[in-house]
């Protein structure tokens, strides 16, 4: 089945955003723009597991705080995490007593809980007003995916580094300065691989099942498009969707950047591959591109979370990693 | 925040559907009912992860063929499991190739996945079928959430069977059999418990929250409603919940059932306080509750799939059990 786009009827703008993290994305390009980072990585804890959904927490209500709302102003909330059935989401937000959904996208978590979120306002005549919530934590993530980080483990060049990271946003129905304007699921792609080192290469053809199909669908002018952004395919990935676009789509190659290429110092931060976790294309979301639409210094983008579906026993039992990429489509309402 | 309730501006309904399930579910009550039973439980897999996933396809391909349609017919499928990163679903539906979206509500599955699918094709102008797929599968979730069956662990009174079950639904757009007409996302209530030998008690206040919220939000009077129909509160959950409704909307507590003690002989199978695991109301809506409401025997009913927001992992470091309990309201397309 051919993907399809969805152009939302309403106009639905991100009324607020909030990104947080950790040590290295402190340390890293973008760590000036965080609105709060615990070099920690413990926001006052005991368990890197808790520490994850305190730091969910301090993303969502720091979005608020931002405009002025309270919890009780959101009519849904649509979250997700890395964490084994997802409880940094539910542990964290618990308190709020905000209508929920719970998504598993792996590390499209991101574009998955906003595209949800905006349908949801889309369709629904009493909602206006809701927030989607994205988290990773390396600790968190390294001990339930891999080893535990004590253990010290070696890690391949091909692997990426799990992001400390949340990415919190309040969308509201009507015109704003950042617009989500249309949408598309992704499909599950076989990354061909069943190396859980090198996600970035497995991941990488999802991406391009769907940026291919949106230029299909859509008949849109790549010059029309500021940028394509994907979430966290890490180096391996990056080059591997370059590499495919520049075949399929010439042109498009140029304007693709990764989440996973921007949070870090690629040279001096021990990050491999680059970052991932869905952390990773949610806090830069927030902390760097949202911006720069919300002051017309770009126009349009797509913008790409990237997840690769498997678990550590699927990958022990021999199975592949497969990849998905849901699109959303933000444009500045600072048009020109 | 007050749970809101959304009203579809769409007619929607269940083209289709079906349930399969595994050895214990054909021995019960409803067995004659299920589309498919492997009673071998092993779908004809090598382990009981990809049994899932192969189970999970059988259930999509018999709604699919029972109405003549193909997966290339389907424009999106909302899946989830309980398999740790919900890889039954993303393996067992990789090669359909349809738009995907995972969803992680524990044993809420059901009602989350079919509400996130009325509302991509209520807001989306070129959406018109897709489909919704819930599954568990007991061997596969007892040795990720406690011990390897051949262990021989003993259990609790209290304890619950989790199903080997499936069940899928088609829906689309245009007026039909059985409808969905309203949808109300759960909140994430504390079961004030830590005992994950007793999650039906831990939900019970999450229905609860969501049975007192959509009768003071909608006005309804309960001699409208056939069933309040929960997912899998088993008995000492269905006890809780029973003794909360006859204080707070008397004669609610009448109207209730639950798919916990539909699925299995509860005098005869061992099951303990009954059925849990998502494939439970999955399965039983599927072979049960939507033929009544095809054939007019019921008129309409509240349908709460509930799900216990926990991790082994979170258990063991003392966090307590949160429930969730999304509804939508179903009705039949046949009224007099």
């Amino acid at each position: 089945m051919k993907n399809r786009i969805t152009k939302l009827k309403t106009p639905i703008h991100f009324r607020s955003w909030a990104s947080v993290g950790g040590y290295e994305e402190r340390r890293g390009p973008l760590g000036d723009k965080f609105d709060f980072c615990d070099t920690s990585d413990k926001f006052g804890q005991k368990t890197w597991e808790i520490a994850e959904a305190e730091m969910g927490r301090i993303a969502l209500n720091t979005s608020l705080s931002k405009v002025g709302l309270s919890h009780t102003d959101l009519e849904l909330l649509v979250a997700g995490d890395l964490q084994n059935q997802c409880v940094a989401s539910s542990t964290g937000l618990s308190s709020f007593g905000i209508p929920f959904l719970g998504v598993y996208g792996a590390c499209s978590t991101c574009t998955e809980s906003i595209m949800m979120l905006s349908s949801f306002i889309d369709s629904s005549d009493n909602m206006k007003i809701g927030a989607a919530l994205t988290t990773s934590h390396n600790s968190a993530a390294e001990r339930q995916f891999r080893t535990p980080v004590e253990y010290g483990g070696q890690r391949a060049p091909t692997a990426q580094w799990t992001s400390t990271a949340a990415g919190a946003f309040l969308l509201e129905r009507g015109r704003g300065d950042v617009m989500i304007t249309e949408y598309m699921p992704g499909r599950i792609i076989d990354g061909s691989t069943a190396d859980g080192t090198n996600m970035g290469g497995a991941m990488a053809f999802s991406a391009f099942d769907s940026i291919t199909a949106y230029f299909e669908e859509s008949g849109e002018d790549i010059h029309n498009i500021d940028y394509i952004v994907t979430g966290d395919l890490g180096k391996v990935g990056s080059d591997i969707l370059k590499e495919l676009l520049s075949k399929e789509l010439p042109g498009a190659e140029r304007l693709h950047t990764d989440c996973g290429l921007l949070l870090y110092d690629m040279k001096n931060q021990d990050a491999h591959s680059g970052a991932s976790g869905c952390g990773t294309s949610a806090s830069v979301l927030a902390c760097h591109f949202l911006p720069m639409l919300a002051d017309g210094k770009l126009r349009r983008i797509l913008f790409l979370s990237t997840g690769a579906l498997m678990s550590p026993s699927s990958l022990l039992q021999g199975e592949n990693i497969y990849g998905i990429a849901p699109l959303i489509r933000l444009e500045s309402g600072k048009e020109n």
